[in-house]
């Protein structure tokens, strides 16, 4: 039942057509999801200016062009994650103005204006193999409309490359922590900042790393507060949630 | 919103009192749990003959005894399951008809007519450890209105056990089997039937069982097709999903 | 000892040509298996109508087309599952009737008059890369005789899509979830409807999915009862489970 | 080296006491910790607004008393964490204005003035037995100063109940949902909001729960984007996380 | 169907009261299990003269002295394993000739005649703390009537305790080498001797022995052929095994 | 020091050239390694019989070729476990009597008379897929002199099957069981029969098998007494110790 | 065959009693361990210093002190290791001299002249939680007669609380890291130096902590050079390989 | 702020340009990071003499050669692991000095000039196979400056082997012990010997090892104290950890 017959029923309602016994009964059967679902996923389109994302793994190139062009008409930002570098070049025939973010393995379409916001998500990475993941964050906050300032390669081994960038992390609004081996970057971050830290665990390490197990059991075990985590390798999750929360900060 | 409140509305389209354009945008408005939920839980209750539970650990003798009067009085049967002796005398005073059985620690009420299904649900367990939580698969059947045939202590390692009750086992619509250390009975009583059979995983065992651990992945993996598998100890559970099946069968 | 050597022994019994001791001697010795397993799976043959199913990994072509064949004289509908297009390609060269079924990589042969059951089988997927696990279950359903209505892609990140399938759902005799990542699905499924709900969670998911081992746990915990798990992206057995309660269901 | 040492020094460098390259060389050596962190400690006590917390287990009655006084002294709100009811008992009579938050099992003090923020911060839960988890995250969170909206009791089997809350979810600014068994309902309101969701599992559960490693995995895989984890049990944490990102919210 | 009613149906084949066809088909109906399995129980029990045994946890006092009287009548061995103390002080005033092995925890009745058997068995531990394991082992061995010599406490950090044995060793049939923390004596010992070693893993240890999952896994890798493993803890296991080994030595 | 040097020591003493205490200090100092181990391993040559093996993977196949050819000039068999079809097919070349057993990638050289041996092993498996496992236990048990009975594919889900092998199962005097998926067949074959069951988990088997961990699970916590276990995949090592069990019964 | 003996062959061939051709076979038959281990063994004791050291746990406060006054006797200093008060008070009753050190848990006898060594262990933790660990390697490290400075609940998530301490961190020649929670302290302190660092995991913690299983992975896949790691709560084993560290930095 | 503007600000203070006030202000805010880490990382340049180390794998051809030949300016030795032989071709054109460990997959350039240690380090090994992960230790404490002894191929399934090579191993001052497999040889050697021993355990192995779970396990939980352990596969972090031992033994 859509908005029309839900209207045709009121109207009847009106004309005397029916009784309020009968439309009361028919309202009752209505099926629960027709309408305020619509609605509400209407909201959060206008609510929140969230970009259409794409995973391209497992579709076929096709399939993916499909998509992106479908969503790039739209207006908003487009963002697809783990694209392969050929899947760009056949994009950019038709969509010129797609960009590919290559360490990010990203294709995005910025079709929104950029704007300075008030907010920064800090990126960091614990070591140079974490980029990757890092860029994914990036790539996605950004698309989502954030300012984000990257801080790679300062893992805790070597304390004094992480603390020279104290000034930067103290500014942040929120702060992505990327990290593989043992992740001990997002402790060391939690314990130096008052916001929120999303950490994400790399798979990055060998033997018993256990792809990735390792960082995120540290991680879930930080003895610092603020510390919340995503799943291994997820700079995606990282990177939305901390627009969402920097979001809040500068729409203010 | 209620059905009263529904209900004004439509009466005040009806009057001409509310333009049909506004009662739509109302109705649009309108919270989509408020109406269809209520009426789907309230269909279900009727379709189901459903009995009520309760789960007792965490809950105080006073909360049990409490909602257990307030489920009796809707007049279906009323199961509470992992329940401790204690608790039973105490609600014995104030429902003198609930009984309590002992090996499934559970406390029940009986209040619709029990009938001969035709469909028999066959519990089968490998040990006598295991029948604690078998007991609570078969009283939960019961509770269902389901009839149960018991098959205890017929493991794999003394296989003439279970053979002998071969016949049984053919006559039953779903069968249960219970089993810890290596579970192996779901798989060897799955290769002598064709109709569904719930395993259930129990913690018993010791060393590399893993409460329960090395049943559950033995169980997952038989290699006789028509096993599913619940949760480890979750005699409930096989009941309940017994019972679901076996009343397809009988109602018809 | 068959059947003949049993009856020439009686009919010596019978002439006074063998005492009733020796007889009973030699029947002590008989095999148990002899006669009794095979009358079984000569009774369970007739009874079940099971079609014949081939596990096609680890066969070669050669191999599967000549099982193939010979399951396909016995009448009954044939099934292989897990094939490569490759396979189907020779096959189809030999069993002119047999079709591929793309999505489950499966290879069918229908001989049985197929009938709309009375009892229909829900097959619901989370993602659309749930899908080829549950055109397994699908295929098996329908290779087994059983009605089925397939509702992909309505995972519970965006609810109303489930939500706008509940009438479906609530029609269904028996429901197959197919869900990675999370597997939260199969809950929410199992809270909707009053019918066993099989619950297969599939590889899909990266990082602490653990290739499937998060919707396992995610199924086997689920707090909505009637919900039983089988194996990781285990499509023919939930197919066959479920086939078995459906013809339950239908053949009365 | 403290303030008043380095003071000296800058004056013996101004009286020409000591040449400049002789002060460089004591700058240099200066332990990098003395003057810097003590200062970034500072600023982040007046920046945040912090309150003081205290860990309870593992510490005697006397040690909790003596460190919440020095606690109390700073003026800010003190909360003590898992603390046993007689630790309390001790606690108010030195304390009599600080308080015991039954099912959260915490002591809090509260001194700063309480005022509406701006955001809210949800914390919902999946059943009953995950309260006391939550409600940890709920005092931690309001001691923090934020304002708080508690939705118990929704789990995902029963979603209506979840959905009759709806737009209490999407007033939120960020949402604390707190679940165990298989920790299915974070997915679900991740899928309704577009705030950060924290996800906390629970110990709730049993057999394949593994004491929490069930909801672990199922959140951290969560298919809706916006979910970030915390350790298991941890309301603690959440209400921290939740605090600092509502706080960005508020304060503009 | 027992050999009574086996031997009526004959006699009326005889006398022809029943026809043969008629015979025929009710041998056919003849459960599968009746004689079959009860001649081969009954064949096991003289071929091999395996002593009774009850594992006692989750018995009450009653049963097990109940059940060993029971046995003890057959005129075998007797072994109940897991025994409490109090147990074997009721147990004796009933059955004043049994025996309590301490260490063990065994309640023991030796009612065939012990006889030097011509295999040995040595049984070796790692520890002290792993004695009560081996002695298990050892226990069980000795009322399967087999001879076994003790090795105990020569683990491999100080390989002289264990070289000085390696008469003891070299003279054994096989060996049942019992190892908690590491478990590494397993492989050691399968290195000195070319006779099957039966590996037990314990629960000894802490941290990361989990329980006894580290040297069950030691010893499942173990680079000595000639080593098996049973369950963590399980001593009795062993010891059947071993005396079955031993047995097929000594027999001849 | 070898023989030679401690025989001139020994004249010395003889020959007063070397007081006794100096000879005693020298034998103190006397690598204990040098004289026992030597005889130990030759005392084991002698006794066993062992035939020489080679584990191929990560060896060339020169350095297969040349331990081959040494191996072989001691004149026992030979045996190369996991050995590719192009290493054999050089090894022919300089060793044409060596043979390529297919199904266990195994290459053999049959150096002694074979002779039937009193004492049998039975090599079982649950399917076809174990076969390759269960042919490497078999053909190094005939490497190691022993006779060996295969019964192949007689899993546990048609138990008829299993059954139907009873009489040779109870012949043998030990008894390998080879399977994958849930692993059951261990279980029921050591309730069949009262010798030694050695079992081997295979990696057969998919999601929730985890490469074996199922089965081994299943096996470890088999219910009957007579199973140990050995690793994942492990037929060379299940090979070994049956030949070392069944050599006892047969040299007798 | 004891030195005596040995000296008496030695005569006997010196007297011309014994052939050189007898005394050499006697030899080669002289149990290898007989002399050479002891001789080892003694070495040892001479070389190192090292202390007698008792596992209390397990053993009866009899046993517990007739050991220690055994090893009492020899002079070195005496260590007990996870001792209960009760325990102490009674040792204290026959050995007045033994001290209690209460929060290592440990009962010590110091009768070796203390000396402050060259080398300096740092023992650090990371919470005050894991002090108790920490005072075990500390205590059991000086009853090593090593020199050691310890440096309390300095973790990651306060920095400055750490590098307040770098300059005693430096001056180091090993370090002891015992850590919870997420365990990242030995990958920061393992940054700072440039001498071996030891890293014990504590079961401290919760949830996803599981025992210690975190800190441990976390420990494993430090990215920092040097650091090493031994079991959960090993505090023991710490202080030991540190002792021998130190011990050969000191001798010098 | 560097050196020269400290020395700026010291001169102004000197010349009253600056009141001493404002100058303790402006070394308030001085970053903690600018001054004293440098002068930290200076000195342990001097200090150690640490080799410079390149982690080859992720980096392309272009980037090892690049950072190669940047570090090889400062005169020390240079190391790259896990180098591809291809990669050392493309080195040596450019770095005609370089050298190419093919066992140990490592490059190394020897600027330094080599001096026997005072102290030893013994590598030891279980089998051939773990051969690759102990040259890699080797060379790096040889890189390290460290003399370094190798004993491969010593497993605990042939004790004679390791025992024969008993005197080298007292002749250490520290060994590393590199076993996959079950991981026995480390407790074995920790046993004999009174000096570190640092485990390395190894992904050799198959089926239960896990991927070198299993030794890691066995050497966490080794009996012989003295006994730390590294990173599966990590010979680089063992060869670095002795060299910092073998280094305090040697510079004295």
């Amino acid at each position: 039942m859509d908005a029309n017959q839900l209207k045709q029923l009121l109207e009847q309602v009106q004309n005397g057509q029916l009784a309020t016994d009968k439309a009361l009964e028919k309202l009752r059967d209505l099926p629960f999801e027709s309408i305020d679902y619509a609605k509400i996923d209407h909201h959060r389109a206008l609510r929140c200016g969230t970009p259409e994302t794409i995973y391209c793994p497992g579709k076929t190139t096709e399939q993916i062009i499909e998509i992106f062009q479908r969503m790039a008409k739209k207006g908003t930002n487009v963002l697809g994650t783990r694209c392969e570098p050929e899947t760009y070049e056949a994009l950019k025939k038709v969509v010129p103005n797609a960009q590919y973010e290559q360490r990010a393995r990203a294709i995005v379409l910025y079709q929104e204006e950029k704007k300075e916001t008030e907010g920064i998500i800090a990126v960091v990475t614990a070591g140079t193999s974490d980029i990757p993941v890092a860029e994914e964050a990036r790539v996605t906050a950004e698309v989502f409309g954030q300012t984000v300032q990257t801080i790679y390669d300062v893992g805790v081994a070597g304390l004094h490359r992480l603390l020279s960038h104290n000034e930067s992390l103290q500014k942040a609004s929120v702060i992505i922590v990327v990290a593989g081996m043992e992740g001990a970057l997002a402790s060391v971050v939690g314990g130096l900042v008052s916001v929120p830290v999303i950490a994400v665990p790399t798979s990055i390490g060998y033997g018993a790393s256990f792809n990735g197990l390792a960082p995120l059991l540290t991680m879930l075990n930080s003895c610092a507060s603020g510390v919340s985590v995503v799943n291994i390798d997820n700079g995606f999750g990282a990177g939305t949630i901390a627009a969402m929360i920097n979001r809040q900060t500068s729409k203010k």
